[in-house]
């Protein structure tokens, strides 16, 4: 079972076809970075129509349940989720709203603030919002998953602390292992896996020491070193695969609606263009290489399988589950 | 000359009867709360229908050529200005989207956590996000003024760094005068003056000590103090009337669509209702309560003058100029 924990792909059936051939039974894609009420709905419209089109290679996933089914039925299970907390705009009704139209995931702030919670890219951190603390709620009732990838330090502690139920930090690295400030400090990931968290690996080169030229053994020694220090249940991938976009996708990315000037965030070259990922995670083949080279670090054949997907399923187990009434 | 830096009043045209018989030559007016692009515009337009059916008592003020005009015809002209920054959404091209719709006034956050700024009742405070800086450089380009009155402490301190022109805070008092979280440090109110701003002070029963039992005098006796550590030209009104109303709309302001359970922010009783006003400021007749007031403190013609409403002109006339091309 190979589950990851997050993609923002041009998606096509040639796509749906290579996710397949890695056998990968569940992938979190996002569906919303700056979208707003309408225009999520109109992204998870074309999911919708994706899952009629090629119902032979993928189906929605609601449930824990729904996991299982996909991993039966040689298909690969998509969870719907945002980026960013645009798609609930300001009205808590919006949880429960985007909740019913199929999205399990919501991230409470994308690299600036929110309204609910600082992004990563901002000077000042000022925490879980009193907005947020309903959202969270919310959240937490309905059995939406928060994820904290792109927010600040103190407000990833307070969602921690807020929340009642486990986050995940889908895709990110240890700052310790490159200090990007999309990575997390050991204090995030310590309070993350104490709570009964997950942190999903990134792939994505800003995440990686050396970016494209960080190797699959630096990649999965620091996996190992995470095992050591979360504990085995704590720690998934979460590739970050951004396949088949243009510039465009990756500027509406960095910058909205919210920026007249152009703002490349963390990637400090002028270059128009995507960053270049490691050869040998260029694509869903990669995550053989994955199980290939933490195989060669020494790690189990059950450790191994809880990283690549296991983790990720008894978190969406537990997580999809909307509180009893 | 007699200009109110903030009413919020249920109008009709017996409002502005009253508003003209107590010789207002400007009112600057809140049409967004909470109100998103969509519900500003409509808000705007029964604004532009107000001004066609009742164009011999009011008249919309864009520039401050426009106030002289309202002030010599006997018309008391009507800013518009915003509470919050919802009307722009996400988009920095809201900013002059709403300037060309009319409106000249607008907070970077109203209590809550917003995409620009930290409001006061959050605690937490990140100051001027990366997209606030970007929308303050739209509305110092196009003389839009910047409002801090329902914003966190180094939010407001970023906001007068940040703006290349004078800030106001239009309704609010000094929080030596009564410690409500509305109201405004010392260090605020000194960064506020020495930028060349201008503080409107309220009269809303929550900014004042003793709610509606506050007098006359001790009133007068503050702004007097605040002429003397501020200098006079940075002192004005902006009483923060509200008549007219039913709960229901404080509870929109106060609530908006962000709360699920009851927020009642600074008012800690559970009546739902609004605070009664001092008697001597029920309503409009209350600024000529205010002058004999300001008088009785010793305070000379000029002074009271410029208190009154010779302040807010000279500030409208320099803020609502765009910046040369």
């Amino acid at each position: 079972m190979i589950v990851d924990g997050l993609q923002y792909n041009n998606w096509d059936r040639s796509l749906f076809e290579q996710a397949r051939a890695a056998d990968l039974s569940a992938i979190h894609v996002t569906v919303a970075y700056w979208e707003n009420a309408r225009e999520t709905e109109d992204n998870i419209r074309q999911w919708n129509r994706w899952f009629e089109q090629h119902d032979d290679l993928i189906m929605p996933i609601l449930s824990g349940d729904d996991l299982r089914r996909a991993a039966n039925s040689q298909r690969t299970g998509i969870i719907l989720g945002f980026q960013n907390c645009s798609p609930i705009e300001d009205d808590y009704r919006g949880v429960e709203r985007m909740h019913s139209l199929g999205a399990r995931v919501m991230q409470l702030s994308y690299n600036n603030q929110s309204l609910l919670a600082t992004g990563c890219y901002e000077q000042g951190d000022s925490g879980i919002t009193r907005f947020g603390r309903e959202v969270i709620r919310e959240m937490n009732r309905l059995g939406m998953i928060i994820d904290m990838s792109h927010s600040a330090e103190q407000s990833t502690l307070q969602a921690i602390e807020c929340s009642s139920r486990p986050i995940v930090i889908s895709h990110a690295n240890p700052s310790s292992f490159h200090p990007a400030l999309r990575n997390k400090s050991d204090r995030v990931l310590d309070a993350l896996a104490e709570s009964g968290g997950l942190l999903g690996c990134s792939l994505y080169p800003f995440h990686l020491p050396g970016g494209a030229d960080c190797t699959r053994e630096a990649f999965c020694r620091m996996l190992c070193s995470l095992v050591d220090r979360l504990g085995v249940e704590h720690v998934g991938l979460g590739s970050d695969l951004c396949l088949g976009w243009g510039y465009d996708k990756l500027a509406w990315m960095r910058n909205g609606r919210w920026a007249k000037t152009r703002d490349h965030g963390e990637d400090d070259s002028e270059t128009l263009a995507w960053p270049e990922q490691p050869p040998w995670f260029a694509g869903f083949s990669g995550f053989r290489e994955i199980v290939e080279g933490l195989a060669q670090c020494g790690m189990g054949r059950e450790e191994i399988d809880r990283i690549m997907g296991l983790n990720w399923q008894a978190f969406l187990d537990a997580g999809l589950k909307p509180v009893e009434a």
